[in-house]
């Protein structure tokens, strides 16, 4: 595995195995790595020549400096892990490398953003926009994995590529979860014991919910439930639980027959703040 | 030359070009072409291998609906005068292939599009940095080449590229005048005789107006001279004039040593909105 920590060495890296007629996968991640993760590499390695996987921890999609600051950082056992998983190039940039100056333009994405992480992360999705189309400028994929735990990003993601014509496709995939149904993140490792303990009732309200959903419980009843079991929890303080159309992402007043519906949530358990979601197919 | 009408065409013509470790230069152009446009191509056929010029009139960096369903468009005359130039592939298409579905992401530029056009135009930054995202995500030019006419519009694209970490360079070629002063420009075959034959004034408003800068005029008597010569002459309605700092296109209250400065104007002849600029350098 090559390790660049450069743009223009990404770059040449890139250019040359497209040159060489080679399909070019790539799996943005923060590092931390876990299953997740590894998924998104695998998948990458089944359909790509190339398995390029970045890890930075971008800070302009950070609205909270403790956050940015608190995120794990482990970068030899995020690189022990991606060999085996099958990536063949690790993209590891400073932040002067990805920023070499300030940026000025900023991305709307309108209703899409008005909503969940969106309005509770101001700039969220502008900075991952930005740090978003930067990878794909230098490594210049055929397609980018990325994981479906954070839907309304690969919802912002889709977009952009569609409304700049970007020339790669998306590939969401599946959450992946611990045995008792915590969604993998990098953040649970910042968990405290309580709080992990704590933590799959996250999971559990959500699949509740998804029940609920598909008995035809109408979204406001589903939500004030949610959010009371979630509230009955002293150690989990939601932040929202969104019943939401899913590809719009807009809260539902009324299910709309033949639409997939997403179930999403924010919580904070001991400082760490996490999110998950489901999907009922229509 | 061939003429390409599709994304994936262009993208498919390049993608070759690119692994036969040829150079790219793109010419985006809204067609009526003149010698201002064709020294584009010139210039890129000096330093490129392969010349793709574009010629689509991009709806949304149209705000007046009448200026878009005015804007020139001759598309028989432009291919004729593309081939000697040196252009070796015309992409044309349709709104519908540049457009397939409405575009939900807006761009904000901030202080750089809160002056001149920006202001004047609402929305117009936004169309270009959209289409011209696009087009370089079609045609991955090494190189793009941009008339200095448009100066805001050449700073807009290059912060676009910097921000976006787009992997190409962004050449700006000097504006090309007729005989008598007047800038080229597509917009100037709508000019009636009288208008055509004011229009001079433009240019001699702003080498005067350098000429002051030269001297030390204090900017906002640059500004109240030009205006008034222009509101002098009846053809012509003024929209602003301005005294910019060349990079940074905020109005100037005071010159800064060092930094060059960027004379704008916009103007209104027989129904047809022009404008022109010149740059004085430090």
């Amino acid at each position: 595995m090559q390790i660049l920590t450069t743009a223009a060495g990404l770059q040449a890296y890139t250019e040359q195995a497209r040159q060489a007629g080679q399909r070019v996968g790539l799996v943005p991640t923060m590092g931390a790595l876990h299953d997740g993760h590894l998924q998104l590499v695998q998948a990458a390695r089944s359909e790509c020549d190339e398995v390029i996987a970045s890890i930075f921890v971008n800070p302009t999609q950070f609205n909270n400096a403790e956050d940015f600051r608190l995120y794990p950082r482990v970068p030899e056992a995020d690189a022990a892990l991606l060999i085996p998983a099958g990536c063949t190039a690790l993209f590891v940039p400073s932040v002067a490398e990805m920023y070499p100056q300030p940026t000025v333009l900023r991305f709307d994405f309108g209703a899409l953003e008005r909503v969940m992480e969106g309005a509770h992360r101001p700039g969220h999705f502008n900075g991952v926009a930005t740090v978003v189309s930067k990878l794909f400028h230098m490594a210049r994929p055929h397609r980018a994995y990325f994981g479906q735990k954070d839907w309304q990003q690969v919802a912002v993601i889709r977009q952009l590529v569609a409304d700049l014509s970007f020339d790669l496709e998306i590939l969401a995939c599946p959450t992946i979860r611990e045995a008792d149904g915590l969604a993998m993140s990098s953040r649970n490792r910042r968990l405290d014991p309580a709080s992990r303990a704590a933590a799959p009732l996250l999971h559990k309200v959500l699949a509740a919910a998804a029940e609920q959903v598909r008995q035809g419980v109408p979204p406001a009843q589903v939500r004030a439930e949610a959010e009371a079991a979630l509230t009955r929890e002293p150690l989990v303080t939601p932040e929202y639980f969104e019943v939401a159309d899913a590809q719009t992402l807009q809260p539902l007043e009324a299910y709309v027959a033949g639409r997939a519906v997403v179930l999403c949530l924010a919580a904070h358990l001991g400082g760490v703040r996490l999110i998950d979601n489901v999907v009922v197919e229509a």
